[in-house]
């Protein structure tokens, strides 16, 4: 039994039990929101997950992080630091993105070792396969890519990223649309290439019900990816774009009847004023699963920067409704990230998903603030620092001034605001 | 005669021409602007600025970034080399907040080594000689406080920010108010201190004729203070805030009538959801003047990272109609900034306008996301660096990475979305 199934049958089990604990809900709601298929809770079900968490709608935006080697960066010892640091840093979810050729035993070691729910991108494993058989990826089969579902399903995979919906027609609709950017969806690229070359369609798409049965079986969560999600301010909400998102509406539909959970991937690269409208055809055409979103950058210009570009649309989004959004690195198209820059990434996320909270008014969130400005106004240190985001390196600035022990900060000084207005 | 006065008798003046042509826009509507009070160029008539800059409707976003020495940080040096990285990292102009013994010295060497307006905090150095001459700043007197301003003109000082709405009415709306963080403006602070202690109103307030007649002879542009703007996401929006906003917008229209042109300073720290309402209140209560704000920070929560969660209000407060944004550093409520903090700040503020100009149509603005998205796509390394924000931060970025010759980065290597859409 699914937990949609479980959910129909209004049985609570172990793992809604401890995903309400802790997000402070009660089980009901959370059975309510994965019937309505607004709710999901990535969990293999043959895991059994330390820290699960639900996603969607009511809850807590959720922070995914990315982690993996990559064909030029093998080390399965430097991601399992990068998990660490997830960890440390509060990600709620880890994506094992590898593409070295050790592939396999990395993510092994990554599910392995992490007390999160962890997703992958099959199809990526796919093409390293195919590379270390010397073919081309269209020449891969369907047997091939329901080959890599099935082992990574029994290694224990919580969610996975499926292209399912890079059609052919959404690929006719790119011809007309003048992108900037083009695809810049590794897995859409791929499944791009294999239509084209083969002339057919998504073996993904077409073969969806397969896709369903292994998914169903593990209990694995469903992430529609966008493979043609912008790649370019410019390109923003395009025709290719929504196209693909209205067949991800009806994907989710299919999987929802079968008992599988399922949410959307978004963009990606969008300017401010286009965000709200996004979130608002995701929720119309995905009938509210939950949005799972990469930013969105609000610009394209700031490589090295980007974690704070894509904060703010991911903060922005979360506002909106978004429930999940997958951090971005400063390393982003430039560089695999580094452990800093892990760090960076998950933080900047920490900040877009909080405020985003607040500003959706999920319960509790404001009283975070409340505290720590309480121990900010009255001065006392080491609770303001103590309470913050990171008070590791809130203490380290802190404490490279002078007036580290005094009751203003080196700032103002005997100006403290804050000092001034008390003493009134 | 000020350049509002020239304004209205339809006179380009050179500092106009010099401000239209940085703009990219035509003299006609920059004198249009001064005229309806919705643009400023900020620039005392005794200096030549080498790159002056218009702000307000229709026009590029602007940032300022504070520098400035404190009681316990007194280098000037110090500050001329934060002075060095904001011409560097592009502010478009600088407010020199200094509180040190030697701030007049400070603020000289700031003005005779800047090409960018400056701007200042004249209540400041009231406070600093009332700490020199040992008394309490309450027992400062009207003439003191006129001393410094007349002294500041003389030296140079293109806009000073006066907290001349902390009136008593505003400071008898706190006590309901029920505030987390009270007064967090320096200026506001003060002026509240003076207010209460000798039981009067507002000097600033009630004499604001003669600050207006200062700011006359001298073209000084008036940044006029939010001392009372929320210091926490739950004081936001509330009846302090607005009833001072209100009376801004007054003391803007007064200001107009006499030929000096004004900006309104706004918050602070307001929730994601209270932004658009922030920046739609200022612009009716002060007649579209332009809206100079302080991030907003959309969460009190993370000390350390204000930078980023200030850039989240910041590039929504700009997508709304803010027209100036004042940067706020990784140090904010913790320690005087350093040189990397300053540069920080800039680049988290430059992503912020930058973003908000694609959104609000600014033109040229999302030109330059296209061409860097162009050079991305094509993978041409060196000039898609080369384009963006920051040079140095990607290039290094890019260099760590063993393939940094090749046509694709270390990221995705041979399964570049791009390289592989482009065979297609």
């Amino acid at each position: 039994m699914t937990q949609i199934e479980a959910a129909r049958k209004n049985i609570v089990t172990d793992l809604v039990r401890k995903a309400a604990k802790a997000e402070g809900v009660s089980s009901k709601k959370l059975l309510s929101g994965l019937r309505d298929g607004s709710i999901v809770i990535p969990a293999n079900n043959t895991r059994h997950l330390k820290k699960p968490c639900a996603i969607g709608k009511g809850l807590r935006t959720k922070i995914n992080a990315n982690i993996g080697n990559s064909p030029f960066s093998k080390s399965i010892r430097e991601e399992l630091k990068k998990l660490r640091v997830c960890l440390k840093y509060q990600a709620d979810t880890v994506m094992d993105l590898s593409t070295g050729d050790n592939l396999k035993q990395a993510r092994r070691a990554i599910i392995k070792n992490s007390p999160l729910p962890i997703g992958t991108v099959p199809v990526y494993e796919v093409a390293v396969n195919a590379r270390k058989n010397k073919i081309p990826f269209h020449e891969v089969s369907l047997d091939d890519i329901l080959e890599v579902l099935e082992s990574q399903a029994a290694d224990g995979v919580d969610f996975f990223t499926i292209h399912a919906g890079v059609t052919r027609r959404v690929l006719d609709s790119l011809k007309g649309a003048r992108r900037v950017a083009g695809i810049v969806s590794r897995g859409g690229a791929l499944l791009a290439q294999w239509i084209k070359k083969n002339r057919r369609e998504n073996p993904l798409y077409e073969n969806f019900d397969r896709v369903l049965a292994i998914a169903k079986r593990y209990d694995i969560t469903l992430s529609l990816g966008d493979g043609l999600r912008p790649g370019s301010v410019c390109d923003a909400t395009d025709k290719p774009q929504i196209t693909e998102l209205k067949i991800l509406g009806e994907l989710a539909k299919r999987a929802k009847a079968k008992g599988v959970q399922t949410m959307i991937e978004g963009p990606g690269h969008v300017p401010i004023n286009q965000i709200e409208k996004n979130v608002a055809l995701q929720k119309r055409y995905c009938n509210n699963a939950p949005f799972y979103v990469l930013g969105p950058l609000v610009t394209d210009v700031a490589a090295g920067y980007d974690h704070i570009s894509s904060a703010i649309g991911a903060a922005l989004a979360g506002s909106y409704g978004a429930d999940f959004l997958c951090y971005v690195t400063p390393s982003e198209h430039l560089s695999i990230p580094t452990l800093d820059d892990v760090k960076e990434g998950l933080m900047a996320y920490r900040i877009a998903a909080h405020s985003a909270d607040i500003a959706k008014g999920v319960k509790g969130a404001i009283e975070w603030d409340r505290t720590v400005s309480k121990y900010r106004k009255s001065r006392t240190w080491s609770k303001h620092i103590g309470s913050s985001m990171d008070p590791e390196r809130a203490k380290a600035i802190h404490q490279r001034s002078k007036t580290a022990t005094k009751d203003v900060c080196s700032m103002c000084g005997e100006y403290c605001p804050l000092k001034i207005s008390e003493e009134l």
